[in-house]
């Protein structure tokens, strides 16, 4: 059972890529900040985009053949996310989702997120994924997951 | 092309079948309503609940045999969608959400809703779908779909 | 009562501004493309991000005095929409949102929108928008507004 | 700084309190599952419901005058949540929502989550709360909070 064990850095400098995007207004709530649910397409989000720069674009790895390692037909389901909000998300913020990867075993793998705006962290997060063939299999990860994970585990 | 023609009715009388639910706080947006995007899967859920109400699952609809006329195999696509939005909703209101089936063709059909809270309309409005086998190709309309369409097109 | 009259082109050299997003894998359903709701927070960053193009971010807009023309304390809500789906976007297609403003009355304005890809049409899309004060009752539209409106009405 | 400390069990009885809801096909991604955004806006409609079945509907909270204990103008935001998702969830599955308070403390409390499908467990979850003022200050948590906290913390 994987259990997630990173500890997201409040230091944007800790992390190996970093996807800025902006609040949506549908993303706000009656309180008048983004609504907490809306932070974990932000964490996809920018988990996509950093699997195109290290050239495994999602697509990709999701699609083809079902072959060799990183030949595709692999899907990286979220087994467990946690969340810690520390200051509010409001509507046109421009925020900073920075991430690394850790925690890299043969079949899972954890990512830790730092989400700032102007460089003042609002809210930490980790990720852990599993990955399964095209048949919800559980598979084995590939090789190249590991390889892009830092050290600072 | 299909066109919208349905006039959807602000009398509750004129609805075939009404589906009830609440607004969620996440629906909601920084102007303390619920945001207009959360109206399209309240329509939705009641579509659903229609199709099983007389007896055609949406699940059975899409999924088993690509078979005879409501054998499955099938999807009903949102082709156009309209609302007119007349009174905001609120968080925890309770929203009736009648709908009736109309302007059915060999491979189209509509459906008109009104929403109301306590009676009190607060939109319309109208969905025009295809029907599509499980390989995306335009197929015929299985015959109960035109069956449940009321005589008011 | 406003009724829709804009009729959006399918030539993006109609539309005064343009938008580009990427779509999210949150926004896919189970029929493997991007669901029809989500299309509508599309059309609500690109209009976003024109009030910013022609100096009006939509947070002054809303926030600021509640005084003269263009002084803040106005919100445009959305009165109707309607969306014409053309062709089905995926997961992680980039999408040119164009839109032009037009119809402005007194109170009341319009925008027309086209969705592409690659320029290839996928969606068209009108909204008609309201003007209230603070108090949520209706408002006079700030002139701005109606000095961005295209010719092509 | 909140921690959450909650161990959320695995059996039904182990809860105070159940809600049951429906998933909603626009909440299904192209894996064909509910997307695991999706589970925390489940959570916050099992809270709602919670509320409201002690007496204390989250719009009276969040309302009314800013007075003494339970009197309205508080806000219980989410400061943390983590969910573990176990087996998926699929469109149009009937969830049970179980849930219990515990770890309440002067001015924040936490909610352990399970979700059920026919009683096989599909995911659990934790949310820790703190309590403001409708200035977003942090206030004191009502009374009636405690009261309604499990032994079994």
């Amino acid at each position: 059972m994987p259990r997630q064990s990173l500890q997201p850095s409040r230091d944007p400098a800790d992390y190996a890529f970093v996807h800025r995007l902006r609040t949506r207004f549908a993303e706000t709530d009656a309180m008048g900040v983004v609504h907490h649910a809306a932070y974990l397409p932000y964490l996809e989000e920018a988990r996509v985009e950093y699997l195109r720069s290290i050239g495994h674009p999602y697509d990709e790895v999701r699609g083809g053949e079902d072959g060799g390692e990183g030949a595709g037909g692999r899907d990286f389901p979220v087994l467990e996310v946690s969340v810690h909000y520390r200051q509010v998300l409001h509507f046109d913020d421009v925020v900073d989702v920075s991430l690394r990867v850790g925690a890299v075993t043969r079949t899972t793998f954890q990512i830790a997120y730092l989400l700032t705006v102007y460089g003042e962290p609002r809210a930490t997060a980790v990720t852990v994924h599993g990955c399964v063939d095209r048949h919800g299999r559980p598979a084995r990860l590939p090789g190249w997951v590991a390889a892009g994970s830092s050290a600072r585990t």
